[in-house]
């Protein structure tokens, strides 16, 4: 197993380095928009602990992990009018995971629409601001 | 939501009414082969509770669910010699869930190879029972 690298591009999110739109926050996890959506609404869910991804991660890091996901994955539906929720986790470069710290993708469904590519296109930063105010109220609620 | 279908697939799997590769069983989980791989050694993992998917469980499942969704991973690439595992997991027709019993995919990930589609073409058995055996091996050390 390759070491975890502080500098990855989430370590950077969690430590403040880099701005997000962050939706949800507690002692153990961070939930904020994935800045190249599958799909409209598509959040990631991180644990705060330094993790790879699931094959290095402490068990009681992922215990924790998967009812946040699950917050989140319920919100979204509501907050995007949603169909359904698809939630993907990636280890390792075959299996296209390319920030290399845990992440869960939930991604918000609607009947009949293909995700589409992960293609390297930023989201309008105003359209993910809106995401991640309706995505807050959903997980007030 | 839907209410929970006691005869789906994976509960008629549960009670032991429809046959299974199981590759691991505790208290509140199973894990075994996927019947129509989108790779080889695509294994499902599953609680005992009734959840229809991720929406509806109780977080205590999720809790318990994930970790061992982690040591199947793990064996996984190892049995298989993957260089890497995807997990994924449906929620509702619009994302692809198919069985409505919540269950996460763990699929073994060769660097290059891509996923087949999910097309409803049954994997040998017999190639399912040496690949059950390799994963027990592999999550009994």
């Amino acid at each position: 197993m390759t070491a975890y690298d502080t500098n990855n591009i989430f370590a950077k999110i969690l430590r403040g380095e880099i701005p997000s739109h962050r939706v949800y926050e507690d002692e153990h996890t961070v939930a904020f928009m994935d800045v190249m959506p599958q799909a409209n609404g598509h959040t990631l869910v991180i644990p705060k602990a330094p993790s790879r991804n699931i094959l290095d991660a402490d068990p009681q890091t992922l215990a924790r992990l998967l009812p946040v996901v699950q917050k989140v994955a319920v919100a979204a539906k509501e907050a995007f009018e949603a169909d359904g929720v698809t939630v993907i986790q990636f280890n390792e470069p075959a299996a296209g995971q390319t920030v290399y710290h845990l992440h869960f993708h939930v991604i918000p469904r609607i009947e009949g629409l293909p995700l589409k590519p992960h293609s390297g296109t930023m989201e309008d930063q105003g359209v993910l601001a809106a995401n991640a105010e309706k995505l807050r109220k959903a997980l007030a609620q």
